[in-house]
This record gives structure tokens, sequence and C-alpha cells, in this order.
């Protein structure tokens, strides 16, 4: 990993959780890499599916790339392993999220695909008791979905149907 | 929970994760929260320790009242209910890094206070078994800490003793 990009840097880098902040703490850059979960792998559809400014998504997935989080196969992104470690953020936070954000219940949930089980905070299956590999989880609309919200295009009907995590979304 | 506070908005609300970057996926947001687990509770502490600019931090812990993840008590600020909610988020994030980022292994680790038990990722203390209060947790440097860096003020000397999670850092 590149340690040395010229990032703004906080003085204490004797904390692990600081220099997490330096690779994915800015504002875009967590919900690029959920969005390459949800299977998104082109440029012109994260720019689509999270109406990013087209100057700051090519500046986040650049600092993905140096970070080793993204690697980049011709038009396309890809998670890293480092990248795919970071699904327990992702899923931390969205748990965080629905329960102080959600009033009406979780916004989407993950399932184990082969026997439908919930997955807990931890991502164990709780039909089969598994630790449930990330490319085996189904995420879909939970209670808390808005379905009344519009879909605008392709890319955010696909990731809103349920679908397995890492599966590419194919226009 | 108060969501109409005009920040910036990503336009995909059905997501918890984006919910909560919008709170918390700020630079210094989760470097506040983690001192604020460390005991530090008063405005200049955060300052000194964080070497973040003061207008800055005004407008950061301003966010996070709002949000109803800090309380102010007169000139100290304690973590909620909600902000205590965060510390999986605060681990996960830290374990990345220190899997990622921390080839000399991890900067800090946390124990079970009672019995020098190690957390593992999930909280579990590897001695009892037991799921530990964040109270009963002490942090504490790791294998990966780096003795070498100067320690500027009194505040981060406190924080990089071995000491309880919230207890206040006095001076």
């Amino acid at each position: 990993m590149n340690y040395d990009r010229g990032m703004a840097r906080t003085p204490e880098t004797n904390c692990s959780l600081a220099r997490s902040l330096e690779i994915v703490g800015e504002r875009w850059t967590l919900l690029i890499v959920r969005d390459a979960f949800l299977g998104v792998r082109r440029f012109n559809d994260f720019a689509t599916q999270l109406e990013i400014p087209r100057a700051v998504l090519t500046s986040r997935l650049r600092t993905l790339v140096e970070a080793g989080v993204l690697t980049r196969q011709g038009a396309e992104y890809e998670l890293t392993d480092a990248g795919l470690d970071l699904l327990p953020v992702v899923r931390a936070l969205m748990a965080w999220g629905d329960a102080h954000c959600a009033p009406s219940g979780a916004r989407r949930v993950m399932r184990h695909d082969a026997d439908d089980g919930l997955l807990d905070a931890q991502g164990v299956c709780e039909t089969c008791g598994g630790s449930v590999a990330t490319a085996e989880i189904r995420i879909e609309p939970g209670p808390g979905f808005d379905h009344s919200r519009p879909v605008k295009d392709a890319v955010s009907e696909a990731i809103n149907a349920p679908r397995r995590l890492l599966e590419p979304v194919r226009r």
C-alpha cells in the first residue's frame, strides 16, 4: 500500500482509525466502495448512480486505486482483497444508520442467498449459523425501504432489486 | 434525531450507509468520536490532541450535537447512547487499518480490563468469552505502536497510556 500520496495527514498516525480515514474518510469514498460491493464497475455507472461530479469521482477513484482498495481493469474498477475487507466497515455504518436514522426499519437487509437466512451484524447467517462469504450474500430492500422514491436510471434500478454482492451490473 | 440540518445530501437516502455518512462521513468527525471514547471531553482538549482548526472543530461538534451523537453539558461533550453505538464502526475501521496500513501490527489493542483478555473484532473477550461493555474495555498501545513519536501535550500523553474507554481525561 502506498502511504505517501500527499493527502491531508492527521497528526496522530499512531492510530489505525486515522490511517483508515485518510483512505476512506472522504464524503464519497465509502459510497463508491458500497456501489462496488453492489456490482457497479464502470465510471459512468458510478457517476449516474451516485450523482457525483465527474471530477470528484475521478479523484476518489484514483485515491482508491492508489491505496490498493480498487483495481482498474481496462474500463472497469473492482474491489481488491483489501477493498473486500471493508465489508465490516460498510456493514457497521449501515447498522448504525438503520438503528438511528431509519424509523421504519432497515432500508436494506443482507441474507445468505442459499438459505434466505438473515445475516446478523457480524455477517453470521441466522438459519445455518455460518459466516457467509461475500459473494454468497444477497442484499435486498428491507422494511424501511422507501419504494415511493422515483428510480431514475437502470443502474439504480438494478441495485435496488434483490441481488448478490459483487455480481456485476450489466446494462 | 434531527434529519434536516442542511448538510450536503447524497441523492440516495434509501441507504443507511449514506445517512450515516451524512453525520459521521467528514474527515474529522470519527476522530472526534474516537477521542470521546478515549475520554476527551473539553473543546480545548479536542483541539490540542487532534490539531484541528478551531473553526472546523466548532462546526463538527455542532453537527455531532445536532445529530444526537454528542451531548453538551456545560463545557464538556459526551457521547450519547447513539454515539456509544458507533463503537463497532470505530472498531471496524481500526481493524481494517491494522490489517492494511500497519505492517508491524496493531497500533492499539483493546482488552477486557477485568481479565486482560484481548477483544476480537466483534468485541468478544478471548479469555472469558463474554461481550465486554464499553466502559470495561481497556485500550493500550499494541505491537505496531510507534513509541519514537514525540508526545507534545498532556492529553495525547494520557490517551497513549493504557486506559479504560470513556474514563474522562483530567489534567
